[in-house]
């Protein structure tokens, strides 16, 4: 069985970043993603950026058609992005590409549209986070220690605001006190959809081994390789007896 | 322990429906369904109605605000109702609103934006449907056998678009073979949301004994009574150490 | 509609207990849970106890079957208990009686034989634990502010070794940086069980007033009061045609 | 990345089939079944067989350490394993072996100690079942049409007492009118269950190309390839600060 790499694109606002998130992801998010990405995932990933600067955001119909699964960092410019260019993500999942939301992408518009609720959440800045994993057979958490320690993360704390996650993978406790659901797998239409806590902007998260791995995994999970020939497009009328007329009987 | 009735608006589009429908529903289905809800829940419920061809389809901030639970009935005129009245119902739920959809309403507004998916499925009239109770301790399965036959029915089939319920109370058969998720809950913010497929315009579903009790459990399930401190309108920037100043230690 | 109380059995192992128990529990944690619940509940529940020292450890056929739900803490007595007495207790949650497992009762038999699995978890004495309301619409958490503290409690933390819960309410975190998810629902069979993590028998837990409210509430969730006709003792082999003949056609 | 063989052994009782069995199955099951799993699996994995009257019933430790995924057909001989080696079944579950159980072991040991739960059904022999995809995203369904029909099979009904699936990815219908959910998955412990309906005895079940390509798809699905370091075999007593100590910080 040959095996065909995944199209992964590896979207962040990237707006010339203050000073201070310059200093840790000198070349943007999406770049030290994708490297991440590229690193664990070997020939098994074919690794694009796309950027808010860019035309349509540079995800265009032809990209997201030529995507398996779209990562998305975002925090400043959550309403900066176009409606229409996020109702193509939601329609893109609801049609089989896999999706992972980072961080502070709980407020951007495709994550929001596709959980239906306000995914608001607590926070406070700089707290020791801790990242235990609570589904052991999920291939999410494959090579993910039981617990490992982000030395210096924002703190997002319940109550967050999302639908019962179909599969919790990870939770996080702070310094401060705080839980947080930080792992969360949801199926969407013959879509899968990860969110993962942590990465904020001005700590190295995103160089850190068990983040990387776990993005690599959620990667791998979010991927349905063999797309499902179900159209959820309409709601089609049907005659009595069509399904003995498909070639089953 | 006083208990106070539950507040139920009763909501249908009565677009003065065609003369078969009027046959079997001759005041509308909001009055039919308000009526079961009365006989079921007796002094339990204080049941009011509303329409769309009332100013702002009888659904004001006034009446939402005083409503625990809102069970909604639409088919034809799914995509007349205001996006604005949709976007409030929708808030409301989030804010702990019960909401009952039934039937074609797998496609209103409030559900869609909710579900986040396309709620899409197969269809064909005039079939007979069984449906099967397969979460016999839920409280909306009550008093609900183990089965029971709808003799005439419009067919709903898989597969239904819609998010994995987070709790799955009835499953339907139909003779043409199809299967359907025909009674789901969801949670949505710090409200609940119960689904239920059957009830056709030209089938006299809602006079039927055992929909009549699923109705008024469901809308027994959806009440939450004591609503949550948990405030979800934002994302609330804590300073470090406030759960402490919040009476607890 | 004339409500009957609850029947409610509580039932600890009452060993006793240590020296340093009894300054906090002297008539034992039954007495003490069973005063909570009756202050709570009030007319809408009547409230007895049984101990391990009695014969059949006080839960004979009689009892349970006169029981709608049965709360349960045991600690250094979890072997102690009659295979018999627990399976007899697994039955009754099958054919639909309530069950409230608390804390060191993870590793009791009834419970252990409902999940599956080894129900294994962390622990270390003397921690602060925040409980963190993650289902603000769910009736256990009617009441429950957001967050609260148990100023010493034992420290349970994952990897918790139980099947994922169908409805996850409480996440708990300590001081020494563990979470817990310490309120959990299932239903097995025509019952449903809750567990509840909190409650060291050397610090007044069960005396905390957030505490007493949530298994007030879980009494109250965890009652069928309508048992389901659905009878699940054997596999029935069904002649062709068996549901037209039960009456709905 | 060089991707190592699943290994798979199959499991039937194998009695000495009655002749219509044996017309359908001439070798036994298992050999019907490991054969279709490796021709859709092909170098993906290396499979074996295993049954009942071998010593211990072919599952050794040896054998089951060795073993990445078990399928288990059984039927008649359900009482008939013992039950050390239904318990050392379901020990290597819950330590990330996968179990793939069919059809009539429903009432095996292995799976009634792992769900907790009664298994019961109805049945009837005889009749037409459809197969329905309801979660179209899952990797069990990949590459399986939106239904299929079985021709001639056993009816299997609701209610089946199993607790309520982590993910539902098929339901049945039959021509008597029945529901089924036909297609379920658990996760336990470090393990993966996966429960799939159809498969009588004296029907060519096996023989069909979508239920071959669902049990190689949950074959693969069950097989947790990269084991989790969480030890589970107790519960431990830990340090304060034992976590700082790991080496994470």
């Amino acid at each position: 069985m040959v095996s065909v790499p995944i199209q992964v694109t590896v979207w962040s606002e990237d707006l010339g970043e203050r000073d201070a998130v310059r200093l840790v992801y000198p070349d943007g998010f999406h770049q030290t993603i994708a490297a991440g990405l590229r690193a664990e995932l070997g020939s098994g990933a074919s690794v694009r950026t796309a950027t808010l600067p860019e035309p349509e955001h540079g995800l265009t119909s032809e990209v997201l058609s030529a995507t398996d699964v779209l990562t998305w960092w975002s925090h400043s410019a959550n309403d900066g992005v176009a409606d229409d260019v996020a109702e193509r993500v939601r329609q893109c999942v609801l049609d089989g590409m896999g999706l992972v939301v980072l961080h502070s992408a709980h407020l951007s518009k495709p994550f929001l549209r596709l959980m239906g609720t306000r995914c608001t959440l607590r926070w406070r800045n700089d707290e020791r986070e801790v990242v235990w994993t609570v589904a052991p057979a999920h291939p999410i958490a494959a090579g993910v220690p039981s617990h490992f320690v982000i030395p210096r993360q924002e703190m997002y704390g319940e109550f967050f605001d999302i639908p019962p996650p179909d599969e919790l993978v990870f939770l996080s406790s702070f310094s401060g006190g705080e839980v947080f659901r930080s792992g969360c797998c949801w199926t969407r239409g013959k879509g899968r959809v990860f969110y993962f806590g942590p990465g904020h902007e001005t700590y190295p998260v995103y160089r850190q081994p068990e983040v990387r791995r776990i993005l690599a995994n959620a990667v791998r999970w979010a991927h349905v390789p063999v797309p499902s020939p179900i159209d959820t497009s309409s709601s089609p009328r049907l005659p009595r007896g069509w399904f003995e007329a498909t070639g089953n009987l």
